[in-house]
């Protein structure tokens, strides 16, 4: 069995995910990648951008600013109802969200339902509770020259969000795209950005965190295809995360998202589930949003968002599908799939199984010996070569040959290549695999 | 004469960059990127990547937080000193950055020193002023379960700031990163990401923005190597920015900060700057930092900070050396710099110069006549042959084929492939070249 606690160990140690703001003491809910990290996150990142923009001729990017024109939040509905429901107890002055701690109640409990569920506190065990507040998730800020002790700038002032979701930055720049590029429907809008959430208890390592990054499309469609169109949408998200994430498909499990769960705006919801270590958890979420945005836009800005028909000039406000996935939960996802315990001439041994596109490296170059001047600068020149051949190519002359496997082996490096004396005379080298730990040797120039 | 004004038009019109919340009447000082501008934007940042982290040995990457312990700021100085003069005028209530208004007067500037000046309200015309006060320019938040009608817990609650730096986020991660790579001296860490300034007056179109991103390395040395790996980092930014990015040497000039204006934590600063068509203005920054921040995260967070030789067994707090780049004003200096105007048959024409490796599209494929199938087809096989070839390809029918050229002239496609009647018979294409517009003939197997 995987455990969280041993994905998170190696993540600390080895410098792929770091507890934000640690050195003060942390930062809840925040998150630091550190060299390793940024590797994985990037490759990842990079992938998802190659597959839904690069390789598509109906996809096209957009790269929205985070503060955002308050309106934004009305028209979506987000200041009204993107709210957790909020109870403190009297006792002890703790704090939580009352459909974690009470069963069978949803978000939109009410004080006499919470208090008919006879919860007791988690932290004092006591039960004498207030009564059941709405608390917003999104961080709020002012923009303009605001003094603190400005009172009276500050009730006209110019009160801002960090946008909890990616999303409106694309919809909001729907018309921009349409007024200079024309395309033809369905059409797509991708962004990768930052997504903010004041969560009230930030958990379960980097899936539920304050910070996060987002990957969305929103795919603009003629109403009437809204379901062909989804389905599509649906199988391509599988071929992404089984064929490009390697993640593993008996591990994927869809449920679709009855009425009274599903978020304000949708009218069908697929929530990508995923076997995580710690348990089931939400990877991804596949919505039909209807024209809920658009038309939410149009009311607020008194702008038409109708699309033409080229062709029979009719004009409509095209329906939303969107795919959605936070950078961090896949990154869990592909990192948990690649992480394994085996054993190995009898000893116990961790190797992240990730897959040749995402490995941080794809080979490490060692010399057998480190104190050997013409093993050095053999190895040195097999270094640069390979370097200069693919990008990620990592130098070790750390310990002895074993722990530098055993390293490689943790980081994810598919390839170890050790040049040694017999290399000095006739130039192959020894290649050793992660997952086989097998060894074979090869001619440099077949590298 | 290139016109600032032309190039936010063309900007806008092609969908490289939209003012921010546009359909909601804008949020002055955030941009969007759109379509193009996507592309340039990631093609920048990548190549800044590939240049400063993956091409060399000594950089590792990190990918910090945004929002961080707010004793970050305490310890680097920011809640004290990150602050512009600002003023009130006391008839019609407009502020000012009081060194942006008057002349003679730096960012330290006293009520009295101000009003000696005798300068007149931008807005009204009068002179009428309440006295400096100190504007914090990081934008304040708060984190955790705080409800608007909150006070007793605002008192006591979880402030947090939008970071105003990326730099913050490597340092408190040099202590990670020294004890899972054991890195040698010198050494950097490398960072992009977003950074936050609440600007009073934000202008000068993406210059002078209060959403940023940044491209940083803090590279750490010993004490007395300083001058010379300052030496080495200047002449490397050179190299980046002109045979990467395109930029003309002749308009980067480099200036020492003198004492009096350089950051708090700097003793020495050379701000590259750039003539961008509205003037000079700063385009990035070198400042030798001394260890002035690793000793405030020292003494702030009681651990030491202290590099240890791996051969001397000497112990120390290095010295930091930090090339900083905005990339919206990279981005800026890139197009600017590609923008042209030149006449092409006794019409006016504008095109974008941009370099190959920076450049949204490679190729853009067209048939000559979008009504006859057979080019229609044979124009979309060599389109698709291109796509898997090279990952930014276009495809353009609109219009005529001259308009087709103004338009990849405009958005700095540097090659238009056109299929006509002759590659039906013989395979060739004609090939037209952005910059002379000259056109030649190429069997497709040669592209």
């Amino acid at each position: 069995m995987k455990k969280i606690e041993d994905i998170v160990s190696l993540c600390k140690r080895r410098g792929f995910v770091f507890p934000g703001s640690d050195i003060f003491g942390g930062m809840a809910g925040t998150w630091d990648f550190g060299p390793l990290g940024v590797i994985l996150k990037r490759n990842i990142m990079n992938e998802w951008w190659k597959y839904f923009v690069e390789e598509r001729d109906d996809i096209y990017g957009v790269d929205a600013a985070i503060l955002m024109n308050p309106r934004t939040w009305v028209a979506s509905g987000h200041t009204e109802t993107f709210a957790d429901p909020l109870v403190e107890c009297k006792e002890c002055k703790s704090r939580f969200r009352a459909d974690k701690i009470a069963e069978g109640i949803t978000e939109s409990v009410t004080s006499e339902e919470f208090l008919a569920t006879h919860t007791k506190c988690p932290v004092c065990g006591k039960e004498n509770w207030g009564p059941i507040r709405k608390f917003n998730m999104m961080f709020l800020t002012h923009v303009g020259a605001v003094l603190p002790d400005d009172d009276s700038k500050l009730a006209e002032s110019h009160v801002a969000y960090l946008r909890p979701e990616t999303a409106q930055g694309i919809f909001t720049n729907y018309k921009n795209v349409l007024d200079t590029f024309y395309p033809d429907l369905p059409f797509g809008l991708a962004q990768q950005g930052k997504a903010f959430r004041n969560e009230i208890s930030p958990r379960d390592f980097i899936l539920r965190d304050r910070e996060c990054s987002q990957m969305e499309v929103e795919y603009f469609v003629r109403p009437s295809e809204w379901e062909k169109q989804f389905e599509t949408i649906r199988l391509l998200q599988h071929d992404f995360l089984e064929n490009r994430m390697g993640l593993n498909p008996n591990e994927i499990h869809e449920y679709e998202v009855p009425e009274e769960d599903r978020a304000h705006y949708s009218k069908c919801t697929v929530d990508f589930m995923f076997d995580y270590p710690n348990g089931e958890e939400e990877l991804m979420g596949l919505a039909y949003r209807t024209d809920f945005d658009l038309m939410n836009i149009q009311r607020e800005s008194g702008k038409s968002m109708e699309y033409r028909d080229k062709v029979t000039g009719e004009c409509f406000v095209p329906h939303i599908i969107e795919p959605s996935i936070g950078v961090e939960r896949l990154f869990l996802a592909v990192f948990s799939t690649a992480y394994t315990e085996d054993e190995l001439n009898g000893e116990k041994r961790v190797v992240l199984k990730l897959p040749e596109n995402l490995a941080p490296y794809k080979y490490c170059v060692s010399p057998l010996l480190k104190n050997k001047p013409e093993l050095m600068s053999k190895a040195k020149e097999v270094y640069a070569l390979l370097r200069k051949k693919y990008k990620n190519v990592t130098w070790d002359d750390s310990g002895n040959i074993g722990k530098r496997y055993r390293k490689q082996d943790e980081i994810g490096t598919p390839r170890c290549v050790v040049i040694d004396f017999d290399t000095l005379e006739d130039n192959t080298v020894t290649i050793r695999d992660r997952d086989t730990a097998e060894q074979i040797r090869k001619p440099i120039e077949e590298l």
